[in-house]
């Protein structure tokens, strides 16, 4: 990531390591129980997509999960929230190890969600977009009974295409807001972001979920950005023509998602508070985090049940979480 | 104003020029129309005290106005608003003209609101909370005919009180949140702060205005902070458990009061977003200024003229405010 000299635009590095895991392991990396670790930060919109698919699929067993400290240092993502500040199943200390044991010579940003290969160290891929789809298509021997399809063939081209809208004005937009350094390059970011929430707005008064009549990918996506929005994004990256919980199909939206097992359970807000307020120095010196908002209304009720919806279609909800070995 | 190094409060600067226009002119100062002028910004929440209560007593022919660019540069308040760069009154370029005029030593901070003596160019006072009591108390020969009393003697210790804990936990305390350089500072401001305006909307629940049944000096104290809130203050200053428009009777409250004449046509939300963001590069070093909030909700209708309260007592609102050659 970096903010372009010329347009004062925040600009996301491209990833790096994009081998996929497979089925079949083509790319040499076999879908298979045990073998990887999936690197999150419950602070980041992207990493956080990862959660909640595993948890919707019932990977949780397959997959492992490491939790970095959502405050980074000068060498990135650090695992200080272990004992000995190592993660216990890698061993190393910061997440750059696993970068830099795939290739000794990378000398680019390094970034979560990331899956690393446990027996060599190695990282497989921080390619996040494709983390998630991959779970739903290339790990379909693990989920648990009555997991959802949450990227129907059916409908990708439609949900391929809603995601490539939310990504660039909404997930994307609210950074380019925050990180701009000229006033125009923000107001641009801005208008796209709350053009594009009144259209999705729009698009959620009649029907519960963004594509076809069950939770998909599409809302996995949106959903990782809307969460955060009130606690960090209204203020911290001056998306403020208006909070979440002023759009009330939005936020009723995001609400029963929220509610929904799988979603919620994977919300930390303080680690998301401490995130933005504590590592984005370049717009918040002082590094206090706010007290604030008042967060108590997500547990309140959506009343979107009343929508024609069926949230896992022929599936069902994902167990209770429980707190143990896996977060 | 300043930041304590130990504790991380932001403590205001003490006032410096406290000589006082009365009617008796005892400090040399007598009250005389076209004698003096109101040196403000309309960014300030003090100096725009100034502005209310002169609209509402209509001494606008007896005091006039000179607004100063809601940005400052490095030698603070200047009147590059006007032709030339230059008051076109007082003929000075920058307000520390009329504090050096007056003292030539002087090397304190440099504060709106001010008056000025034009005929000698000096500084009178800046002293913001004795400058509106005597423009209602000294000026007493100039006000318009059906001016209020936004100062009676019955209720003076009452209005004296409420204006200290107000002072205290909601005019500065906004400052202390949003200057703090430690959490703790922050925090012991957010919690006065919040704890306070809970406080103010339980009194204001079944009662029109703060002291009686009029409008007094203690509702345009508390209502130059509360215009300033959603706008500035709960994302700049991070005071956000909530927006004002999120406190029923408080929101209600700014609303009828930003509706009543010589309130509402003083503000000026252009000035105060960029005063406030572009500004203080300690808390926004990009000088981002916001396009948000959506502000239309002002002129939304409030309900409270239901309430017992009488906004002029026995006199009458002020004329309509004209553009020309006082603002």
């Amino acid at each position: 990531m970096g903010i372009d000299s010329e347009t004062g635009e925040y600009v996301r590095a491209p990833n790096r390591f994009d081998d996929r895991i497979t089925a079949d392991g083509r790319d040499g990396w076999p879908a298979e129980p045990g073998r990887y670790r999936l690197v999150v930060s419950k602070a980041c919109p992207w990493a956080s997509r990862a959660l909640v698919v595993r948890r919707l699929l019932g990977l949780e067993d397959a997959i492992s999960v490491a939790v970095a400290d959502p405050i980074q240092d000068e060498q990135s993502w650090r695992f200080t929230l272990d004992p000995d500040d190592r993660d216990p199943v890698l061993g190393i200390r910061y997440l750059h190890e696993a970068y830099h044991a795939a290739d000794p010579g990378y000398d680019g940003g390094i970034s979560v969600p990331a899956i690393v290969d446990i027996p060599s160290g190695k990282l497989v891929t921080n390619d996040y977009p494709r983390i998630t789809l991959d779970m739903s298509t290339e790990w379909t021997a693990y989920h648990r009974e009555g997991a959802p399809d949450l990227y129907p063939e059916a409908r990708r081209d439609e949900i391929d295409e809603l995601n490539r809208g939310v990504h660039a004005d909404v997930n994307a937009a609210v950074y380019e807001a925050g990180f701009a350094t000229r006033q125009s390059a923000y107001d641009d970011a801005y208008r796209r972001l709350f053009a594009k929430l009144d259209e999705l707005s729009a698009r959620l008064e009649k029907q519960r979920y963004l594509v076809g009549d069950t939770i998909t990918e599409a809302d996995i996506r949106l959903f990782t950005t809307l969460v955060r929005f009130d606690a960090v994004y209204h203020g911290h990256f001056k998306c403020n023509r208006n909070k979440l919980s002023e759009m009330p199909v939005l936020w009723a939206y995001t609400r029963d998602l929220y509610q929904t097992p799988g979603f919620g359970d994977t919300v930390d807000f303080d680690h998301i508070k401490r995130h933005y307020y504590q590592v984005h120095e370049n717009i918040n010196p002082a590094r206090i985090v706010p007290l604030g908002p008042d967060l108590s209304g997500f547990d309140a009720p959506h009343g979107r049940e009343a929508l024609p919806g069926r949230p896992f279609g022929d599936g069902t909800p994902p167990g209770r979480h429980e707190r143990g070995g896996f977060p």
